[in-house]
């Protein structure tokens, strides 16, 4: 049972072995919240899984309706084959946020935001819940678009694999405090501080084949060129989940 | 052993089950210049183990020293205490370089660079052994840097894990082609295109406690305000091994 009790009453996930933050576990969240928020703000997530004791690191593109994770098959075929019965997986989003700079090695570090969310990997099987699936994609990054699109072939739906995951334990992982020199480091004469990353958006390149007079759509109004990528994904999800 | 035929010389890591590209095999490279590109190109990486069965993917960052993969242990706790015998991981860089918007669904896609990496675990032991592979991470991010920093004690080294990995075999996969609509889809009034993704550097937050006159120095140099991270890191390195 989730545990509604949560301020936003979105709830937290249980703790367990797996998911519990072991080290610097002060930076460690739990609620839905947190965790939602680092899914939401990014595209590429990576998948770990194990076939024969061998584990396997994929990145793919994911996207989220509740605890469901969806991410692309297409970037995970060497998973597909062991997907029948239900596959233990561990998908993780991380974004760098600034590269931290101390007074002595030790206290180098970076900032970054983190989420790994664990669950047992489904193919989403029939025409019809793939169709969902791959809209579901299309409007949660572009809200309003799958239904603009040529309508896709029975075909392409087949060649197309879908996994699902329901989250069943997750944690996020925040680090963002900066410098943390020891106290008698402060006074030495070493430059220390952050530097800070972004991911922006660029200015879109128009397809040569778009005919004359087709003009750039609503669906793209969140990437808007200069912007961060992780504030657009975010606006993104929202518009979508409020239509 | 390495193939050395290759026009760089650097050879190309061997293609087998694990490494070898499964789905669109065209977009695969097995070359070190080409792994050791996207490797040096970025700082985060995630890496994939198996702890019972269950995998776990966690974010860390790394350097590189030829064929030899370093990570830091902190962000990988978990794994630490079943690294004595050596681990299996799969360690993998990616890099989300644009946002592609087709005609149909199906040809919606992303631009992307990625290296996956095989290999066995290992931590690295002895107080001397960290101490230079420490000091390699930060002269490798910060070329010259480890030298005008105050000493690491035993304790923070002994604090400090790291851990690092020779490649066996590793692959490389890009996509950067923009936008590929079918022929038949040409024609239609849907926009299509490809809205580029970069990372940047921001301005550096200078630490409160740095005493008056201490300037920016120069192991920052690779990071000025504005350049594409990717193109920082790599410089950076190609400081580093030319020193």
């Amino acid at each position: 049972m989730p545990d509604t009790t949560s301020s936003d009453g979105l709830g937290s996930y249980p703790v367990t072995p797996r998911n519990r933050v072991k080290r610097l576990h002060e930076r460690g969240r739990y609620d839905r919240a947190s965790v939602w928020a680092v899914l939401d703000g990014a595209m590429l997530c990576h998948v770990a899984y194990v076939i024969d004791g061998q584990p396997y690191c994929t990145p793919t593109i994911h996207w989220r309706d509740g605890d469901t994770l969806f991410w692309h098959g297409s970037s995970a075929s060497r998973m597909i084959r062991h997907l029948e019965k239900g596959m233990p997986v561990c998908l993780t989003v991380s974004h760098l946020d600034g590269l931290v700079m101390a007074r002595c090695g030790f206290n180098h570090s970076v900032d970054y935001h983190s989420a790994m969310c664990f669950g047992t990997a489904r193919l989403v099987e029939g025409v019809d819940e793939k169709r969902a699936a791959l809209d579901r994609m299309i409007d949660r990054y572009y809200p309003g678009r799958a239904a603009t699109l040529r309508t896709a072939t029975s075909q392409e739906i087949k060649a197309t694999t879908v996994i699902s995951m329901v989250i069943d334990d997750a944690s996020a992982k925040v680090r963002g405090k900066g410098v943390g020199d020891e106290p008698e480091d402060l006074d030495l004469p070493i430059w220390a501080g952050v530097i800070p990353l972004r991911t922006v958006i660029g200015e879109a390149e128009v397809s040569p084949h778009v005919p004359a007079g087709v003009a750039r759509p609503a669906d793209l109004a969140p990437y808007r060129p200069g912007r961060d990528f992780a504030e657009a994904l975010a606006e993104a999800q929202a518009v979508y989940e409020t239509r």
